[in-house]
């Protein structure tokens, strides 16, 4: 897809060269090798692939070529629970922005929605702030519902009322296990984008000094420090998510404890009534409780008792209780 | 809730737009919808709501807006051995301070009891810095608490004397994971807390230089350090929680080999007696021992000993006690 | 093996001193004595051997002598899964280039085919800095895959569905334990060619400064920054390789609860049925049920209940599923 | 108690006013409130309460008040192989030093000594400087005597010849466990108390630059120095207990994989026995080994056969050794 | 002993003030009293004790006293696979130097034997400076020599093809997690010997600037450089033994799953056929399988099959394959 967003207008695709003329802020949409090339037409300038974007060396991520900026970062779209990471292209020119992408991003549609509705007109370095801005206060979300989701799954491993079914508790636990990993994940991504961000707005500082309006490169320097307080805090969650991933195989190792003890106390029980049933199955001649009369009641009641004595010697112990 | 803290008065409640002429502190607790217009009302700003006091992004956490300072922070509220993280806000005018907060907290309840029990004026921004001060004293005395409890924790982690029962073991274990875990989550918010503040800090004495008296100006550089004194020491404690943590689990495993020793004294136990029976009950017809006079005697004697003598071997070698 | 890399020629062996007159490029792979001989003579500078090349010291890696400067870095080598480390030798002359090496690596393949293919002619210089380049770009390569591999282990450790089969999944683990082991390892290699590709970078600019041209200088620059942002990269990628191998510890750790409550199972279930043929294996007189007419056929029953009901049991409380 | 260290005199209790006159080093050792108030009526000072000395921040730690500089810091003291940490106090007035603590530590007792036995006077600067110079000493002392005990026990956990004895190898490792904990809690503590005495150091040397001579500012320097030397010590200490602790579950684990393999071994053995009496204790009519000669014996044989060879097989592979 | 090492004569015993004259280095190995007393009297200096020299704050390690430097550190030796940490001592005067150690040097050797070797004179500022090059370049090989074994080491924990045999999967993971110990131990030794060297080479390019000539001076300066490329070399390789501590308790983990699935395979095969002898053990009247004429031989066919088909399912499902 290839379009373009104005001030006042609806979103429009761009088929012909003339329908890019004055427009500040043209948008590659996993685009087809057809419309990549209209816009290399259009924009006179080389069209980065997604393999180009994918890059990970500061000077493939970052460069001017014929006085257009090249920007490039891995951006992370959550979806729900789900997330995956994508990478995103700037091509900054001097009186307009392109940007590449292989997936919708909320923060974009943002922009767009906002740049469609307004009556001001926008210069493409004003839009390349807008969406600056705009990733910025997305991952902040991010990172702030990823915080309360990490505070629930606390209170999830460390609550005191854990299922009383050992049968359940593997599943629960394999469960947190998913959930801390995950966390994990979308932290280390995040820290990835945030990482690409903060590259991209000291490039930008740095290259475009002379171009940018005093507001703009105001507005670039909070952007700057809104990413420094975000990988603060990006920190702290990975910390969280450590600590977690260690307290939760405690809980693991302690599950195992209990399945020992029953397995234990199954054993044990086993053994005695077994052993009476195999004594009174023996051959030898004069077994006196054979001959008694109510011999078979009595073999009977001592099998009970060597079941219930033990299995009231381990409740009364803590054995087949699974604790608070 | 909306009241007014003023020195040799009583905190009353803020209703109409007289009630807040000349007060220096304006309090909003848990506001209702109300309130917080009329708040609005009253000092002619605008009045972040809860969701705005969340946000992470320090530039939506220190900003100025028509000559005033807004400032929020998450704040740990501990209560007896729980606590939780609420989030606090501060629109720091020219001649009074709005607090807007959604829980009490001990700090704030002071140098409100301090003001109205005291006699001289209190400008804002001498309140803001008195609360400031209560913060940072508040969160020290909770750190101090937690490195004692820890410290008692650590003792009963290291212990020589721990319970003879191995019943019991697996219920005190989980209990150490859980205070281990609870007390890694309260410094952890703590530190939040004190990075908050920290921002707070630096913030107001950038943006407030020319108008705070030295004294106060001396007072945040007090505030100041005192912060970093403390990150200081929530350090130390998270080495000792993680620490404490990795212990635990060496402790788990232990009485992991405990159970499993015990199973095989229990598995091995059970094996030579049954054996002993099953060979008596063979149908073989010439037993010689089923002949014996006291043959069936001499069968009971053999599997008391195939069950005492083991026993006594493995007593002797250790595997029936559970260590000093 | 004994080589000239020269614009516009194949590349050919070099046996006598004529054969390296005016080559810009010399290029000693897995030498002989005797062509290490050649190369000092040609060169009249001592030629390091491998031994050499494998010191860590920076002042035997990095030094210069009579005029020329010598470089050594260990390089990782990838081939297909595979990887090893080998050390590359760099002799920087005032108008040629000598490189010693012991293996292969795409990235000299490549530059050799460019100076091959081109019609220019290139500086020692220039040659250095080429290399530099394709080094650099080739571990940056090697990292991307590294992190897409670790995509795809995460996505492994953490997805869903993971096998039914309780006796595969160690193998499942054991693997993913491998892989999770192989990339910590890649990370830890490149992290030590990084090193002392940064290094080597650092020396040679501040060695040749006067001689480098400022083209050539700005190139080292370029290279120095992408080492940085690589640097950055490989620390994320060491974070990932360590909490999936924590995470994997995780599950194996469930996986052992698994096995423990089937065994559980297991030994419950043998238990009843045994002790239940024991009791009419007896030899008391008068056993009511053995003088019953379907007395077996209860008998058998009974046995078949007692394995059922408590696998029923088991089963609704979820003791034999393996969890989503 | 409330004593004074007067060069030339033993250390005398201070009971009334003139007791303490021109004295330099003024005591309290666990003080009475009594002693207290008469401390705080001869020095003209403020005594700090021993909850005033356990503050964490610096504010409460370090500060002037009318001249007086009051210092306080955790302080460990190690007694035999057990420690425990105490705060302490210093007022150093212009003319003369007052010490608070609760409890008896060797450097005071040191510094006590020396002065006592001394035919110099001393100035309270120059106690305070001894007494810092002593901790300091201490402090390096207690960290070499733990380096020595952690070399030891590095080479108990990593030693090759373990106990034979399974059922020892639990209560080994749990002490070990418990060795190592205590170690890291001494590291940690030592931290605290060389954290404490460099702000200490810190906070002396700038409020007191124009009151200290220059042989004693020399003297402050060096112990600064020393504490840097001594912060590395400990850091190191902590990543060998760290290392230790992880080894240590390390080998806790194998424990369990060899009472897993015991087990296994005495639940393999159990099997084929039984099997066989069982099987011989059938009621089948034509069991042709029932009516052999030997047939008896020829089951017994055979019981000791199945439980023979698995033995020797178990043996051969290695499960009944716990390996070197 | 007590020795000089002096150009073109073979080392010689000190036993007269006289057998020191002109000696640019004399050197105490091991000493007696006598032989430090010796020393003392013929230096004019204060002979450091062992104890002294094992002192860990920088103001015992490192100072002058009346124009002597004072120098001290630990160093590692390495005896095949082994190595322990011992105390060396330089006291370097303004014409010699005296060292003191307690045990031989492989690099204290290298340099005598260059001294006694060579045709030059060397003053005692050389033969220090040539000791330390010495000593960093000695542990630049250890260090070499370790990241080898590491990659061996590391090749080991990760390769595909392990022991098959249970029974020894054990000892080599214990002698794993052993070498893994080792390696660590002796990572943070040579962390520490270079920290010592690291402050004396500090210590020495302060204290003595004014006495160095330029070329030793810049010899200095390369140890200094040499030892931080060691410090980021030490710490890669610690981070490698962290790494593969945290796999080898990984593997330690799988193995005990296979333990538990082999343990639940034997109870399991167990069972079924212990419950058929049972079965046919039971005293009904008519159990039609008893008169069949193939009975027995069924009851035995029975049994087989009970043990056989679960065998089969299981190696089918893979329970008894220890994987790839
Ligand atoms: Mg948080
Ligand atoms: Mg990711
Ligand atoms: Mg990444
Ligand atoms: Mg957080
Ligand atoms: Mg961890
Ligand atoms: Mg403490
Ligand atoms: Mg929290
Ligand atoms: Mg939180
Ligand atoms: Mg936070
Ligand atoms: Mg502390
Ligand atoms: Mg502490
Ligand atoms: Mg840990
Ligand atoms: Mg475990
Ligand atoms: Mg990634
Ligand atoms: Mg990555
Ligand atoms: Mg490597
Ligand atoms: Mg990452
Ligand atoms: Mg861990
Ligand atoms: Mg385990
Ligand atoms: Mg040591
Ligand atoms: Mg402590
Ligand atoms: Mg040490
Ligand atoms: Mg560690
Ligand atoms: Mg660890
Ligand atoms: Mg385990
Ligand atoms: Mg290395
Ligand atoms: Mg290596
Ligand atoms: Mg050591
Ligand atoms: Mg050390
Ligand atoms: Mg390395
Ligand atoms: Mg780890």
């Amino acid at each position: 897809m290839f379009v373009a967003h104005c001030p006042g207008q609806v979103t429009r695709p761009i088929v012909t060269d003339a329908d890019a003329t004055g427009v500040a802020w043209l948008d590659l949409l996993d685009p087809t090798p057809d419309e990549q090339a209209l816009a290399a037409r259009i924009t006179g300038q080389r069209i980065p692939t997604r393999a180009d974007l994918e890059e990970i060396e500061s000077s493939s991520r970052l460069f001017m070529e014929d006085d257009a900026v090249y920007l490039s970062t891995p951006l992370v779209r959550r979806i729900q629970d789900d997330f995956f990471v994508s990478p995103v292209g700037f091509v900054l020119m001097r009186d307009r922005l392109l940007t590449i992408r292989f997936t919708e991003f909320s923060s974009f549609d943002l922009i767009a929605k906002q740049i469609t509705a307004s009556k001001e007109t926008y210069s493409g370095d004003e839009v390349s702030v807008l969406l600056l801005e705009a990733v910025v206060d997305r991952m902040a979300d991010i990172l702030e519902h990823l915080g309360q989701s990490l505070d629930t799954l606390s209170r999830d491993v460390f609550q005191a009322d854990q299922p009383r079914q050992a049968g359940r508790a593997d599943q629960m636990l394999r469960s947190l296990l998913r959930r801390v990993g995950r966390s994990g994940d979308l932290a280390s991504s995040v820290r990835d984008s945030l990482l690409g961000m903060e590259r991209i707005a000291i490039f930008v500082s740095e290259n475009k000094k002379h171009d940018l309006s005093e507001k703009l490169r105001d507005r670039m320097s909070t952007v700057a420090r809104d990413i420094v307080s975000l990988n603060d805090f990006v920190s702290q969650i990975s910390n969280k998510v450590q600590f977690l991933l260690d307290a939760t195989l405690g809980f693991i190792s302690i599950e195992q404890n209990n399945g020992m003890k029953i397995l234990t106390v199954v054993s044990f029980i086993g053994v005695a009534p077994t052993l009476v049933a195999g004594i009174y199955g023996m051959n030898f001649h004069d077994i006196p409780e054979l001959n008694w009369k109510y011999g078979y009641w009595y073999s009977l009641a001592l099998m009970a008792a060597t079941i219930i004595i033990p299995l009231l010697w381990f409740w009364q112990r803590g054995w087949l209780a699974r604790g608070r």
